[in-house]
């Protein structure tokens, strides 16, 4: 059951962006370069990312050899190649050539010739270009026995409200509505404020001096760009697969990216990746903090293409450039953070970036060789041990994380809350709120998983459906079946107030058929000023506190489980349960703190027959199974020793030591127990 | 004396915006609306507020009949209505059609199609279109039984720099300068900053990326706007007199709005009506803060139509959707609301919206009827026993508050003080000011106006004139002869320093012939840093504190109540009194502490055999009379029980009690005492 | 060796802005302002700045019968006359008849009319009605006895992204890279991000809505607005200089201006000038800090042009209008000031302005008359009593500061800095640190200079290079040979990182040869959050606080002394001092807070043999020297009196009383002692 990325590699893959098209004058320093790599345990690159101009100076001559002969070089030295289409940046003779190639700001301006990912989604001039450079690109590598991986584009993003675009727009509202405007009309409740359209010609993009106050058109627009883009990356992969059948593809993702649907992007590629880039040593967070918004992030990534590894195609070396703080990432930290990603299921370490470029904008970037140009200095030799360490955990590739529990994101639910009219703008934090139910569990010692609300969720004993405000249609059947079938089901505030064009149902929330499964509705939604409190009071009398908003909960068939302490609607409902078939129910009606949550959870948990093993602060444990192997991760994010009991039994694949009942965890220390067989 | 706004109905008015236009494939929650209303005890309906769409779908073809089946069957049902001629929203095919009503931002770019009221002020096409779609529907509602007021529109604002609209400027400045563009000049020192104009054609509105360094331009821009606007209000109020000439027309204010002046418009309006959203429990402000915000704001409505009732036509019944946090209003606040604005002077409560919509910006806006769709709510349940209580308000209709003090507003004063280049930004705050001076009365127990210095101000014992920065023509004598003839006349520092085009007075500030009639003028105005303090030393000791303004004033012939306690004017006067006539006038030269204030008005008002009734804290009291019978209100917003002594001797209306002494107020308890006639 | 700047008056400049063309009828005011200018002992009035439509109301119409009936009253009353350009602001006409000299702004969009100088600095057009006015102007007031001084336009600064600038900056490009699009190519790295270039017509202005990501584009467009100024500064300078050879001519600065190099454009400069608009006052710094800022900010205006006096242009006599808060001056704060301005190397002293406009965007400027029109003022009397004081001090005129030390300063340094993508944005603050060594010197009563790094540098002791990041050619060089010449030479972090293109040195920072010189190279730079903290270490055991910026340092060759005392870098090098022939070289690794970097100062000054006389807190020492004559000057910026010891040897020139050992100051008191001869 092994789900290998490059079966044709036997390690993890570690590697890194490498430009040598900025070095084309300096051949002892690509010669350098090669040396560099080997000493460091590199065995990838990526190149091309931003090659546009180095291949195709002008429109229509092509410049290859340079590409070719350093992939061969680096073939020749064991080092296989990622190859990126050249798309995430244009040359500048494109915008010459082709203006409708710019995107339109939010106003409909269009923007001038810059930086980098700016091209129009819907473009056809851009889409035909892009074919050339890319067919060209393919027909150039393709047989190259280093190429193991296509790389479309880099870091897509953005939107774009040019005519083209908003004429794609229509056609799409077209497809949605049956071409029946009055279909549109009723979905976007458009006879308030007299929005009522007569024609799909009438409707615009919410330009920013525009049309801002219909959320279903807000919702469509958001919506349309993400299947804009993917469509785009429809397209690029297509030609790939017409060019080179045998290469895999991805993209690089980024993080919990705002604007695009993951989830239906992964659909087309092969495997995903991304580039994490966590803020460690702030003031205004831990360590170990940082380090679970990191783990939850990898959660959400994996969940796009859940089943098998995920890359890590980005990361720093050292540091960044473009945080607010610029600060060094800390001896060891490099380690632990690359093996926290190997641990939350990735079967790669790549950086950003190979060697630091003279100039531009990413001149003071973190990389492998510093403007120093040697092997002397303490992030090579970190990057060095990294690799060595990575050589022994070629057994855990192609093994995934056994998740016991999942948490449901969905990009869709949060473009609905963010762009509702109501509650307070600063406190809906979907997000971040779905990142602490991953932290409650992540605490408890089980291994999670961040899925889409249509995911399969058969597997699990647990499900969180945090502020699952917008139900599509079938959504909450989905759900009651899981519960029905024996799964454990929480559902918190803000649950089912809306349907797939943000019209709230009628009849109380939770809506469609969630009322009966939950047996209450919520009478009304209380917003809390950043000051206010009250507090949740449990039967064995434990009071967590309760910040941010308390639904008022009409209970009418469900066990309650925990009261109001304050406030006018003190001594009413705020945590239920109710059974529903072989599984149960639970509605926690308020934004509860973390041990709160936890607490419920830990309910849940045993009632759900699921062990959990609370883990000291700072610490976190992972497992990864092949179905033949387990390997338990455990990993210490504190500046402090922690013992971690009880730990798996087996041999800890880094240090080859034997480990039983408990293992040791020094500052900034990992440990990877390849389990015994039962 | 009475003066109902509503001789046919007598009843407080109790109702609210109605949208039946979203529900007529609804049938069954049209026929339910009717039932829950009468459940409520609601009387009026405001109908057709942005319904051009559903009255004109396309130019051209018109549907009034459900407007007519609604209004019929409301009425039927004895539920009248308020109707809004629909221009608060323009369809979008008018947008397609007639680009010009589409108003142009600040650097004079055209907006696109969307939002709400937006139409330029000044477009003819946009006034055809108006003239054609207001004609019909009242050609269609004329007559109709039900039909009682017209509301003109919805909560205009805004402002257009569209090339119509800089042409209307320019004409409005020519009428201004009797066409004479040196008059211009002087009156706006342009010979400053080589502004010199050698023709009304060179003269642009202070466009974003124009001319905003004319202090007189940006004035005069602000002028025309509120001027334009109320040419647009003129058009509008013209076409309805001559189409139903007997029913009356209002349109809905907000609250102290910056940029219309309200004086102006009242006097189109045959009754004037707003728009209240207080934002009540929040953690920056207590219950007391936020409510005497409210009846400041109630008295500023009322001033702009002096001797009649006013409308609160607005409010919600449980909470807004756009606040930065959208709180539930605590049990009891509805009420106490409610019955403020009655205390206050008005004769109706009126609330957005019955019924909250599917979809759309305000689907999660509070409304007396839920998604829910049931009278099994806290909402529904208090709405309806305000509306039982309403009925027992009829009494109060057609009186008026009694004020003995008025504190003077204006909105072109306004204008000048935020226009003018000096002091703070941040701490010139002329509207809070003002509602100090208001609370700071209301605390004494002093029913207080505030009008226009324009207003007629005889009946007065005491004037408070707050920063009058700017004196108009006529102002400065109109307040003499106030003095003269027996009234207590207040100023602070920034009194007197410029003309109607802002232009300084040479000579000395206050200008204007003020200097004599304070007998002092002002050297320096010190600006203080936030942390700066000095203090107010009076005869008897007492010493208040002083923040933001320091006026060192000369003292020519005044007597001298109070010195500064700090800095290099130590010991100079900061507050002074001068005899005029058979009246007083005081000058305060700093902004002093409320309790200062408090202490300056205890002894004008002493001064002025004024009876003053020092209120509990967190109480007011406000007192209504139709000349044959006085009300008195008193109410508490606290959560505590407070007595109120001395109350007036009488029946309380709304428990039939009597009332002799005192009267004990429970949380959020209000009284309404019919007093015995004497 | 006298540097007079106006030899044909014996006298410190006393005067200001004067605009009688406000004025012209008011003949009784005119009047009066010359009477009231001789009371305050005013001896020069700038005339005309922003005169033009007063000159040229239309096109082609000329106007200056009243400047010169103004300047020959004036000079008949022994009142000089700075007389100014009129190109600070342009006449209505003008921008309606060449829309092209209007200013695009960074979306390259036309702004419109209004405001002042916002010509644009390339327009043809705009230089052909400049040539004009200004040619006529010249000939009308050429030989006029009473002209001392031209004032080039006003303020100069701003930016213009239209069409013509753009143009002209490919042309300055072309220019600068030999024609040759891969130098540029090479210089800016652009085969990063595909931005390669293949025509100068590719390259645009760094847009706001186009390329802002190439570093070095963005530097070079900074550099060349600067040059662009500067070639329309030489334009006046060239005509002025045709018509009236013998006149003399400035432009008046502002302060550290971002944007304009004024070591470049003060070249074209016969003298130097700036307006000083200090904060006093504040709740946020004490006196003595506003006054240092100021010391620093004169010292860099000097330092513009070296070895001459400069003059302090404008300055209030009591508040400005256009602070956040325009608090007023307290008493004897204008006439310590404007001595502290003396002290520092001014032989005039100017205000902003004469007397108060009565309307636009000044008319509260602080003035000295005010609108109350009198010389019953605290300010006229201020003034005058300073006019007194000034008459004595005629014999420091000409004299120059007398250095010990110097503090490298360079804009395009600062524009590298700030440019770069990198560190903190918010803590870099590279003109704060270069203020704050400035200031360490000040308070071991060290006279400092701050002057460009290619400043003649061999007079000075002790030279401080703080953040020099930039290395352009023949820098490094220049300072190397000034340390070999026995100069002591003080580096920070961040010396050397980039070229003049701000493409990195390979091999190491610092580079070009720094490395060497400093016997160490900085492996890393680590940014430190707000609230992080780092130590030094001194051999002496002393401990001094670090914050913001640490750089790891590898000492090849140089003497340690001080080493880091927290963090992974603990126990590592970060204060070390080399041998270099006849002097040493200095280097500071971190930002060391102010007594650590005095503590290293004072051995640098001990090890120089320079005399330093560590001041008492709040208190300022200069030294002005003609080469016959030393006057020291003391200044107490505290409320308390203050005692300095060593005092010089002399006469106070504004007692006449003998100084001798020591000198007591009062509260803002101020000496000036003529030093006897030794």
């Amino acid at each position: 059951m092994k789900k290998m990325l490059f079966p044709q590699i036997a390690q993890v893959l570690h590697g890194g962006d490498y430009n040598p098209d900025q070095w084309l004058d300096r051949p002892d320093i690509l010669e350098e370069d090669v040396r560099l790599m080997k000493e460091a345990g590199i065995n990838t690159a990526t190149l091309g990312v931003f090659a546009w101009s180095a291949y195709e100076p002008k429109e229509g001559k092509f410049h290859f050899d340079w590409l070719l002969s350093v992939m061969d070089r680096l073939y020749q030295n064991g080092i296989y190649t990622v190859l990126a289409t050249p798309t995430g940046a244009k040359p500048a003779w494109l915008d010459e050539n082709y203006p409708e190639a710019l995107r339109c700001d939010a106003n409909g301006m269009r923007l001038r010739h810059g930086n980098r990912h700016n091209h129009c989604l819907t473009s056809p001039a851009f889409r035909r270009q892009a074919e050339v450079i890319i067919k060209r690109l393919a027909e150039a590598v393709k047989g190259h026995p280093g190429l193991i991986l296509w790389h479309i584009s880099n870091e897509l993003g953005g939107e774009c409200f040019c005519p083209l675009c908003a004429d794609q727009f229509r056609n799409y509202l077209r497809q949605r509505f049956g071409n029946d405007i009055e279909k549109l009309n009723k979905a976007w409740w458009t006879d308030f404020w007299s929005h009522h359209y007569t024609s799909f010609e009438q409707v615009e993009p919410p330009y920013a001096n525009g049309e801002r106050s219909i959320i279903g058109l807000n919702q469509a627009w958001r919506e349309f760009t993400s299947w804009n883009m993917g469509q785009y990356v429809k397209f690029e992969r297509q030609l790939l697969r017409e060019l080179t059948p045998d290469i895999p593809a991805t993209t690089n993702f980024m993080q919990v990216y705002p604007t695009l649907d993951y989830h239906e992007l992964a659909k087309d590629l092969d495997m995903v990746s991304w580039d994490s880039y966590p803020r460690y040593h702030s003031d205004t967070e831990s360590m170990p903090e940082t380090a679970a918004e990191t783990a939850f992030a990898h959660a959400v990534i994996r969940g796009t293409k859940p089943g098998q590894p995920f890359m890590l195609m980005e990361s720093t070396p050292s540091l960044v450039n473009w945080h607010s703080f610029n600060k060094l990432r800390r001896p060891g930290v490099l380690r632990l953070s690359s093996l926290q990603a190997i641990a939350c299921g990735a079967d790669t370490v790549q950086y950003f970036q190979w060697r630091k470029g003279r100039g531009s904008f990413e001149q003071f970037h973190g990389a492998v060789i510093d403007h120093l140009g040697t092997d002397d200095t303490r992030t090579f030799r970190e990057v060095a041990a990294l690799g060595a360490d990575l050589k022994k955990l070629a057994p855990v590739l192609g093994s995934v994380p056994e998740a016991k529990a999942a948490v449901l994101y969905d990009w869709s639910n949060r473009w609905a809350i963010e762009g509702m009219a109501g509650m307070a703008a600063s406190t809906k934090q979907y997000v971040r709120t779905v990142m602490e139910q991953y932290e409650a569990l992540s605490r408890l010692g089980v291994e999670t998983d961040v899925v889409s609300p249509e995911a399969d969720l058969s597997g699990y004993d647990l499900v969180v459906a945090p502020m699952l405000y917008q139900l599509k249609p079938g959504r909450a059947e989905h759900l009651r079946a899981y519960a029905k079938n024996g799964g454990v089901l929480v559902f918190t505030y803000l649950t089912g107030y809306v349907d797939e064009n943000t019209l709230c149902f009628l009849g109380g929330f939770p809506g469609d058929g969630l009322k009966e499964l939950t047996g209450l509705y919520s009478e009304e939604l209380d917003t809390l000023y950043p000051a206010d409190r009250n507090g949740a009071r449990f039967e064995d009398g434990s009071v967590f506190e309760i910040r941010d908003y308390c639904e008022i909960l009409k209970v009418q068939d469900a066990e309650v489980l925990a009261s109001y302490t304050d406030d006018f609607y003190a001594e009413t409902p705020v945590v239920t349960r109710k059974k529903a078939g072989n599984g149960s129910v639970w509605y926690v009606g308020a934004r509860l703190e973390a041990r709160g949550m936890e607490a419920v959870y830990s309910r849940c948990l045993d009632e759900a027959g699921t062990v959990r093993i609370p883990m000291p602060e700072g610490t976190e444990a992972h497992f990864r199974s092949n179905g033949e192997q387990r390997f338990a991760f455990y990993l210490n994010h504190t500046e402090e020793p922690v013992t971690i009991t009880p730990a798996a039994e087996g041999t800890d694949l880094l240090t080859g030591r034997r480990v039983k009942d408990s293992i040791v965890l020094e500052k900034y220390g990992v440990a990877v127990v390849a389990e015994d067989a039962v």
